[in-house]
């Protein structure tokens, strides 16, 4: 694996891989003695620049986070010179969240044959390494990924995170991916997906609920009348969860909007595995640099 | 010693230690290596935040500044799923700065078992490591902290440093505390301390003089005319320092403003320890860290 | 060599150590282990911080990035106290920019014997580091840098590249440097340099043409017409290229004005060195870092 860009690009076995690898690791280890990340983040984000800051740091690396309020591309470098300025002083691997799709496709292009390129998020097109712990943390849970009925629900349409997860979960095998959403928000390439008609549909049974955020300026563009309305229809709340199996885990990206897609109580209880999809992050972030470096 | 919260919370004995640990600490040392650090600067701060962070650093740990002004609070986050979000993720131990009083008591509640916490400033209440530092370089000078005149003076009620050293003074057995201040200025708990008349009064064979930063807002506030105004009547200069004792040494937690609370040719001079306080500031930090994770 | 402030300072011996360490740096390498060094930058840049902050942790170091904006400063501290401050608190090396001329000469005062002062450039005064990295660069294209015609060409009054670049080359006994530039931004000590009466005269025949980085708001400032007269008359285009040797390398200290200083297919194109010098910057910042700990 040269770059992380898109996780349809990964096969099962490489997947497998990495979380051997994430199983493995042992702290302080220095797998990346030497080597130098840069966190490129043009769009603002503490969670996922934290995890990736720490699993580096944790392998050894230097790790330098790009201002980008204070770079040279506010000064009207092209982001080809910044990033090959950067590749020339020695960069090892590079860090990139965009808020434009395909971003890393462009990069990658631009970058000498050892460089690495981890797509961090891009746009609502892709965020591989959410979907690699969230995977990961299923499968802490789950047996046998592939026959167990995954239920997504919220803004999946604008959401990298459940595009990611839905390739993942295809490339594991798992064909019983649910999803529920406001009628506006569903995914705009729905094959290989089973699309809920209520939430008793996509709660029943199910084995793994991952309930997305949802942004705030989503709900007034959608003609969604308010918060109150998006939580009674679109939020996991504790009656709903009983539809679900006595063991069905409750996953979210995060960070939570309380109230409003989950109820505090579900999020903070026994069923959630949230803290552990955070932990997960940063070892599986470990796992995939110590695996592209390998 | 868990936490460090409250310098009330310190024994003699564990101030003993710390301090012993101070002493024996050599570099690079790595009683760190492989546990992190988060410094959570809810406050402006580059003085104590870098003091910490050097600390962490010299220790071996990593190092994660947490960009307050780009994190998710302010997409609305909870504090609480700030905190345990970064816990998750492995962070072993948090540096937390607040401008509300007791923060560090609340965040307490929410942590694993092993995780420390350390107050580096919270309101006007307590600054714990300050204390440890401004004592432990009192213990440079004067071989008996319990029988010495120790003179804190400027604006104690809003200072967490004073609060924080009169309470370490208190434990290690100081009886002779006097404090000068303006009358809206002097502390609401004035037990234990000697509230001084004048400035003379409070000089006079001092063997400690401890000055405090005057936020130049509360002056206008508290009726204070002006900055000279306030240099003349609470200010040190050469003429009052002369009514101490001639080995008396002087403090200031810094940032000075020249000229205001103190003389320039003072905060310069031989009886001047400001530059060692900030000395030790990185010393006992790295002695409460290696301390805590002993 | 105890600080780096003014190319001047150093000797042609010094440089050829500098540049002897730099060749036979191994990575990872640990000469500044429990070392701290602090980047100052009063001015924004990215390019030049990071390749401080690499070249510091790539030798072992403890880096702290000041930030500025949030620092005591703000809050009315004098440079001097910021300085003494850090510098007790343990900080072994200043990396500073400043906007100010001879701002470095000012620090210098302040330090401690053993402290160490690099200047990442002040004003339009000096820029140390990026003449060792320009020459440096040139060494590896040249083998006698003596004999040979380095053009530089653009706004060479406000350009401390320039500056150094034109002090180093004359220290290490170059006397053929040429200089090009708008009339208004042509040197004021034109002394041991060749003034060009256009740019055939500059080109023709050169074995390194330097290009400067010009910055849009002199142009106005200077009664230059517009950015596409800049081009046309003191821009590096093709044609004019060909005028030079063969082998003539083309610099620039970057980041680049595509179509204004330089045509993208010459910076991009066989004889552009841009992304060596930015390389050659980490080894050589390493090399002057690891000399001055020796």
């Amino acid at each position: 694996m040269k770059h992380l860009i898109d996780i349809k690009d990964l096969s099962q076995e490489t997947i497998k891989a990495i979380f051997l690898q994430a199983s493995t690791l042992i702290s302080p280890s220095k797998e990346l003695a030497g080597k130098s990340v840069a966190n490129l983040f043009f769009e603002n984000s503490t969670r996922t620049l934290i995890s990736f800051e720490l699993a580096a740091k944790k392998l050894g690396a230097d790790v330098i986070n790009v201002n980008i309020d204070k770079s040279s591309t506010k000064k009207g470098e092209t982001l080809r010179d910044t990033i090959q300025t950067l590749q020339a002083m020695g960069i090892d691997a590079f860090v990139v969240r965009h808020s434009d799709n395909k971003t890393c496709q462009t990069i990658k292009k631009w970058l000498n044959p050892k460089t690495k390129l981890i797509n961090a998020g891009d746009g609502n097109n892709q965020h591989p390494t959410q979907a690699l712990l969230d995977t990961y943390t299923i499968l802490q849970h789950k047996q046998d990924i592939t026959n167990i009925k995954i239920s997504i629900i919220g803004d999946i349409k604008h959401s990298r995170v459940a595009n990611s997860l839905i390739d993942c979960l295809n490339i594991l095998g798992n064909n019983s991916i649910h999803v529920y959403a406001p009628e506006q928000l569903l995914p705009t390439r729905p094959n290989k997906l089973i699309i809920c008609k209520d939430f008793q549909q996509a709660a029943s049974d199910a084995d793994v609920i991952v309930m997305l955020r949802i942004q705030k300026e989503r709900i007034a563009k959608h003609a969604i009348p308010d918060l109150d309305n998006y939580h009674h229809n679109f939020g996991l709340t504790n009656d709903k969860l009983k539809l679900a199996k006595i063991d069905c885990i409750v996953m979210h990206p995060g960070p939570v909007n309380r109230g409003v897609e989950i109820t505090s109580s579900i999020a903070d209880g026994n069923q959630s595995v949230i803290l552990e999809q955070v932990k997960n992050g940063v070892l599986v972030r470990q796992a995939v640099l110590a695996y592209m470096f390998k």
